[in-house]
């Protein structure tokens, strides 16, 4: 089955969309949030937790597995699914923010970009072309072109010269992967267009303009997350989404709080990825119905409840928050992997939740509800 | 249920023995592994992943859970049990060989040990009254005995001196235990007696008298592997255990190579405990059937078949030794757990089928067929 996407229902009084993406390994009903397999693997957790939880749909670093273990070795194991073992739906990035967050000595021209790796300081090379290859041997079921992403705050006249070169590049990835045609699904892989322009309405929309000139399987608002305030973040969801066609799934790269989920659903966001849940996980820091648990706080030492009253995962459903409280004092690791197999269900719960909602045109009420819970304890 | 051994079957041509103990929390066939759970917790592993294994009892520590949580957080938890949401069997150690092993500024006398906190430094008490104590709270099925592990090599006199005191300790223990009667499991919980006397065929000769007479639940040797040659070890065995009780379980403490065990049921041992398996397995190191295989090594980057192809565990059936060795390489967690997962699961299939080799009289074909494919690699 190559890759499709179903609107189902948009939400009368928001944006809030819900819908049914298909792939070659399977469907995942949307708005899904990604857990992040970086490494290809969830950090802590095996695939069967995440199938277990309901995790629709992975992330994986083209960035990192082009580095380790290389695509060589997962090109013999027959491509990532087959080599971490996850038989759903994988999304891969270009490498693009990681190129700019963690390589050294990059060098940007409009062929590519030069890069030494973060890992053993060996010499780099990531063209739009040479991207779309190493992710044609991931053989993720949507993939990323390989885009520039400015780093925060921006000057005008860079963020235009970086976003018109993420279109060219986004043009020969285009061309790279469909050979020619126009069709964005090749290979039962879907090409999705990536949204730059920093936080430039004009050049954000021109950007989405000619992306949708181009005809991507679906749209990414990229270049989000990187230092701005939430209301900037929120104003460039508010006049982009509207441009982009109802038709064609949209993802918020790498941005994911809870708030920031029920934010961005209303806004009409499909899907999304973020370290947040993952890397909370391992800190001690669980996501909850009523806000955040920093669990290895001395306070839950003697507080023989679950994490949430009100989950029913593995972790909560067994454990208390005495207990997660031990296990961080101690530095098992099995507190790292329960905490964050609690979080990622959450995440997966609350996914489920706002999608019911959307198909009950209430999602309003229901993003009244959440906040009015999880905002007694903290912000985000 | 209270504690009960039941021996069903002596091998004939060795002194390897199959057998049955029934505690409050269930079954256990014997030769078991007990995996270690030092502080309330198999590192890596969820009791879910133990269970599905067949792990059939665990080890905790009781030096470890009183340092931290501390028995006041166990107490309230409802004990060890209901804390770490573990419902099989439990064995707690007294604590005697962490005070010595890990412990600063110890001095032993007659009365207990006095030490420090290897975590916060805090002085601390240890007398048999109150390990009994602490392990009454924790709840544990099996219940060992303040000892003293005297350091090796040891001196005659010292290690005399040490048997006779480690005997007065056992005779304390039992009485805070069963309360002036003879019967030595109480409230649920059955208490062993720990062998000393150090490498001296008498001390350890008139340490084993002594404790048969004082009737303990079971009988452990204590004070191996603490660097003598395996030789001397074996030696202990071969003199101790036709000394001990035959309807009573016989544990050899902290001692569990491959090797070892398979030597050691052959003399007649019922249980083990041993960090060895966990260690290794977060040490990148697997046991198979045919011998050690040091995932981590680069040699395995391209090896996509499992880590042992006789094994069917979770990690054998979905993951090859090329992706274990890039969670290795990249420090992922993951990699920890799958492996540790692996190894435990080595042990618990390796324990069962010397049971089965018992119960069909073929203890000495098992033993030299093991031994011809195990060390074909490596010989521990």
């Amino acid at each position: 089955m190559d890759f499709e996407f179903e609107l189902i229902h948009e939400d009368k009084k928001t944006g809030a969309r819900a819908g049914k993406i298909t792939t070659p390994h399977g469907t995942v009903d949307t708005p899904v949030f990604a857990p992040v397999g970086t490494q290809a693997t969830v950090k802590t957790l095996a695939p069967r937790d995440l199938e277990e939880m309901g995790a629709g749909m992975l992330l994986a670093n083209t960035y990192h597995l082009a580095l380790r273990p290389g695509t060589d070795i997962i090109k013999e194991a027959g491509g990532l699914h087959r080599f971490m073992h996850w038989d759903g739906p994988i999304l891969t990035d270009s490498g693009g923010y990681q190129v700019l967050s963690l390589a050294t000595l990059r060098k940007i021209s409009e062929e590519g970009v030069h890069f030494q790796s973060h890992i053993d300081g060996s010499h780099r090379f990531f063209s739009p072309e040479e991207v779309i290859k190493i992710e044609r041997i991931l053989g993720a079921d949507i993939i990323m072109p390989l885009d520039e992403c400015p780093s925060y705050p921006c000057e005008y006249d860079y963020a235009r010269t970086s976003m018109e070169m993420t279109c060219r590049w986004a043009e020969r990835s285009k061309e790279a992967h469909s050979a020619g045609t126009d069709n964005p699904v090749s290979n039962g892989q879907a090409l999705f267009g990536i949204i730059q322009g920093s936080f430039y309405p004009d050049l954000r929309k021109e950007c989405i303009r000619r992306l949708v000139e181009m005809n991507f399987a679906g749209y990414a608002l990229g270049g989000m997350s990187v230092g701005e305030a939430k209301a900037s973040t929120y104003e460039v969801l508010d006049y982009s989404t509207p441009l982009l066609p109802r038709d064609k799934p949209r993802y918020l790269m790498g941005m994911g709080k809870p708030a920031d989920l029920v934010e961005s659903v209303k806004r009409g966001i499909d899907i999304f990825d973020c370290a947040h849940p993952t890397r909370c996980g391992r800190n001690g820091t669980a996501f909850t119905s009523s806000g955040k648990v920093v669990v290895k706080n001395a306070v839950y030492a003697h507080q023989f409840v679950p994490l949430d009253e009100d989950c029913h995962c593995y972790t909560c459903s067994h454990f208390t928050r005495a207990y997660l409280r031990h296990l961080f004092a101690t530095n098992e690791i099995l507190g790292l992997r329960l905490n964050t197999y609690h979080n990622l269900f959450f995440y997966t719960q609350l996914m489920g939740k706002m999608r019911q909602a959307i198909l009950e045109d209430r999602f309003s009420e229901f993003e009244k509800e959440f906040f009015l819970k999880y905002s007694k304890n903290i912000k985000d």
